[in-house]
This record gives structure tokens, C-alpha cells and sequence, in this order.
């Protein structure tokens, strides 16, 4: 493939950035990878392994002269970075950000952008339950989708550069709005995040199971909750103070089920639960279909080393 | 390894009688088996596969001159089961089953065995979202936890025999008495059931976010709901029917700590989310060192065939 951005800036060497930097690398993507991160050590890890071309100690200085900025932080300081880089931004660059959350962006961000520079916030939906510089891996976004929020007036040349990129990448691109994106969001992510913690949190808390069995019996079921509830704490938090509405409305869609099932078990109605359980049988039938999980038992784990 | 039981036999041919079925030979630890099952079409795929040496019409059957039996049915079906099978069974011969709950057991079946022949239940913590009996395979119970639960008079040769056979399998085996099982189990499996269950059936309803949306986006942390919502609807709907008050118990402890923190959501408290994310890092940690899961990002999984 041939160089799409000339020098890309990245802002936050976690695992996001990490891909980036390795997936754009291995496809011939870019030319120069710039990358910055608040935190002294990230900036020395990234030093030692390669991650970018150059460490910065300012993200004002990552940016200077870069094609794309790609912010890779928290949701919750994106304005105070887009504050801080929008002075040093190169006129007709591009702007996106990798967040899980969007109209927060849009308006955080977004106010600070000048009119010279193209903002498509965006959103690949890939991950691990690990984190920091580190954890990077070139495959990350092969089968993922990335979803991008262009505005209305975004430039078409530089939307179609952006998903360019992403496909360079291995990744799937679709468009959407901010609102749709930050609902389908916490169907699919956000709310299942928070149901894990929480179920992690009770296993963690319960008295008279001790810790040590729950850890030992894990294996019927619990330890699927524990990945999730494993992510970073910060991005999380951050996602969930930011896209509050969306995650509370599924929230209470949530509770409302969740009393409908206990209230079958209490009455020992075993037609409604059967009829429900057989119902999302489909739901991950259609997951394989579609390529985004594996039909392997137990997700092809192998959970002892052989 | 030598013969442990000369003829066994595996009442209810799935996912966990067929993997004792290929484990069992695997080390050597039985001569003959027979098995049976209610469905022909199951009875019909076993003889195909070879799942047992014999398969015959009806439990009674499959029982005779059998030194251990298995019961490998549905909760609900049980106390049926043994009764049918009672007058049939070997003297000295030692019963045991693999049902997620144990207090119903302990009563349902208990009830109906003869006082000449040994009943220790029993709970291997091991299974696939995968049903039927094509679905078993040998290494299922490797490095997983199998609990007994012997009564106060339960002969100590027979416990040990029965305890070498599940070793012989690969597992680890544990004693302890019903109602502790049954309250550790809803922590660790059966209350997860319920609310990856519920999770996935709340995403299925929602009318904004299209069937295809769920689907497409899953990656972002709903898939990993979906492995578990898959799980066999009638092996589940008898779970929580037989262990009712645990399972609502631990229910209730959740949906209290996810309204405290839908509070800390609304209020936007980020310091509670942040720490409760961190505290729940620490089991997982703890499940990874106990060789209970994998520390793969993603469980290692290939979503996508290569």
C-alpha cells in the first residue's frame, strides 16, 4: 500500500496507539509516526520499543507538522488536549480521535478546532482487556469495525482519507451520527461493561464465598465477566460519566428484564425462561455469522499453559 | 492408569457424558460403558459416534450390573430418573451426577436410592456453550474443578474410587456440603447466567438499534455476553427453577450495587467508578494465577478463520 498520511501524530501510547502505530507501519501507511503521553514512564516504554519515531514531552510538539492527529486518551481530557494542540495544528490537517463516546467529543473537542483542520471524530471497535504502551498489537483492527462521525460539512477528500487509513489497517468502516453511535454503544459495550463490574464487584464483596472460591471455581461462568471488568479504570469511568444518558436509559431497560426473570423464577414459570433462553441463542449465532467471534467452545481458550 | 469401574454407565448423552465418555477411555478407567438418553435422534447420534459401547432404550437398562452410574440430565428430570432406575441398579454400586445444583438433588434422587448402593453427587465446573451429543471431547475436564458432595454416612472407599476417576479424568476434585455449593454456584455461574442472559435479551429488543447493529458492533463487549446466553435453554431453566433462593439472593446483592453505581452515574461521582474498576482488576489477576483463564488478550480468540 502507499503512504496515505506523510506524518502522523499520535497523542496517548496505549493500546490504541500502540496498533496504530504497528498495523500503519506493517501496510506502509505513513511516513513518520510522532506520539506523546502525559505520563513520563509511557514516554520511556515508547522509547525502548520503537513505538514511534519520535517521543515528544508536549502534545503541542507532537503535532507540528503532522498530517493526522489521532487522539488516544480518555474521553475526559480530549477538550483539554484539543486546547492545547489547536495553536500548533498544520492548516489542512486531519483530526479524529479513537474515544468510545462521541457527542461528548464533538462538543469538547470540536469547539476548539480551527476552521483550517478537518475534525472526523472516530471510533474503532476493538480492544483488549489490557492496557498501556505495551500492549499494542499490529492485528488489532483486522474484522473490527471502525465507525467514523463525519459533520455536515465535512470534506469528502478528507473523510475518504481517513477511512482509507482504517481499511489500510485491516478494519471495516462505517459512518453514523454522534447520538445514534453513542446508543448502539451502550447496547453493545457500555452497558455490558458496567453489568460486569458490577457482577465482579458482588463475587468480590459476598462474605461468606471467599475470595479464594470464587477465584477457583470460576470456570462456570464467572470468569467470562472478570475480562471486561478487567479494562482500564480511567477510560471507563470516563466513558461512563460522558455518555450518561444513553448508559442509564439500557441500564433501566436492563433492570426492568432482569426483575422479569427473577419474578419467573420466584413463581417457577419455567415456560417464560425457557422461551427467553432459546431466544438469544440466535443473537450469537448471528456473532459467528458475521465474523466477529469464534464459534470455538469457550472462545478457543486454552487457560494452562501447555 | 487401571480399570476404576468395570461398567459404567451415562444416563443423558451431551456435552458432559460424552466428554467422560472420551476422557474415561482415554486414561483407561473403565471397561465397558453403556448409555441412553430420552431423544432417539440422540440415541441414534451416539451409536453413529460411538459414544458408548452399548446404547439401550431405557435408563433401566443401561443401569444393570453398572458400578457407577452417572446422571447427566437436566436438574428437573432427575428425581424421575432415579426413581425409574432404583430397582435396577447393581448393590454396591455407586451413583453420582453432574447437575449444577445440589440441595435438589441430594433430596429428589436421594430419595429414591436403595440402601445398598453408594450416592455421592457431584458438580464437575466444566462445560462449552455447546450441547448435544457430538459436542464432548476428552480434555473438557482437564485443570477444572469437580465437587463432591458426600453425605454424613457416605462410604469413604467409595468417595475415594469416585474421586480417582474424576482425577484419572484430568480434574481436580473438591469436597463440600450442598447448600454451601449451591450458594457458591449462584456467585459463580448461575447468577452470570442469568444477566448475560437477560443482557442479550435486552439488546435483542431494543427497537432503535437494529438485530444488524448488535451484531456488527458486538466486539465492543456484548459478545462476550452472547457465549454464555448460548448455553443449553432447559439445562438453565431447571438450574434456576431448583436453585431458587440462592440464586435470587445474589441477584438481589447485584442489582443493589448496580443502583449504587447508576447513583455514582448520575452524580457523576468518578471517583466511586474509578476505584470499584480498580478493585475488580484484582480477580482476574487471581483467576489467571489459579490456571483458571487465560491472560490472551481476548482469550486468545480468532474471531475470523484464518
Amino acid at each position: 500500500m502507499s503512504v496515505i498520511y506523510q506524518k502522523v501524530a499520535l497523542i496517548g501510547l496505549g493500546l490504541i496507539a500502540g496498533s496504530i502505530s504497528l498495523a500503519a507501519r506493517r501496510s506502509g501507511l505513513v511516513g513518520q509516526i510522532s506520539g506523546t503521553a502525559r505520563s513520563a514512564e509511557t514516554r520511556a516504554i515508547a522509547k525502548e520499543i520503537g513505538l514511534c519515531d519520535v517521543v515528544t514531552e508536549t502534545a503541542a510538539e507532537a503535532v507540528r507538522d503532522a498530517d493526522l492527529v489521532v487522539l488516544a486518551v480518555p474521553v475526559g481530557v480530549m477538550g483539554q488536549i484539543a486546547q492545547d494542540i489547536a495553536p500548533h495544528l498544520k492548516p489542512g490537517a486531519t483530526v479524529t480521535d479513537v474515544g468510545s463516546v462521541k457527542q461528548h467529543v464533538v462538543q469538547e473537542v470540536g469547539v476548539h478546532m480551527p476552521d483550517n483542520v478537518h475534525f472526523i471524530p472516530g471510533h474503532p471497535l476493538a480492544g483488549t482487556e489490557h492496557s498501556g504502551p505495551r500492549s499494542g498489537f499490529a492485528g488489532l483492527f483486522e474484522h473490527r469495525w471502525c465507525l467514523l462521525i463525519p459533520g455536515e460539512d465535512t470534506d469528502a477528500a478528507a473523510l475518504s482519507r481517513l477511512r482509507a487509513f482504517w481499511e489500510g489497517m485491516g478494519a471495516y468502516v462505517d459512518v453514523m451520527d454522534a447520538e445514534h453511535h453513542d446508543l448502539v454503544l451502550a447496547v453493545t459495550s457500555h452497558a455490558p461493561h458496567l453489568i460486569a463490574y458490577t457482577m465482579v464487584g458482588v463475587a468480590d464483596d459476598l462474605r461468606r464465598v471467599t475470595d479464594s472460591e470464587v477465584i477457583q471455581y470460576s470456570a462456570a461462568g464467572f470468569r467470562d465477566f472478570t475480562r471486561i471488568a478487567a479494562s482500564d479504570p480511567t477510560m471507563w469511568r470516563d466513558v461512563f460519566l460522558t455518555n450518561k444518558d444513553a448508559t442509564l436509559e439500557i441500564l433501566g431497560r436492563f433492570t426492568e428484564e432482569l426483575f422479569a426473570l427473577q419474578r419467573a423464577i420466584r413463581t417457577g414459570d419455567g415456560d417464560h425462561l425457557f422461551d427467553y433462553f432459546t431466544r438469544t441463542r440466535a443473537i450469537r449465532r448471528g456473532i459467528i455469522e458475521a465474523g466477529q467471534d469464534t464459534d470455538a467452545p469457550d472462545f478457543g481458550r486454552k487457560a494452562v499453559k501447555e
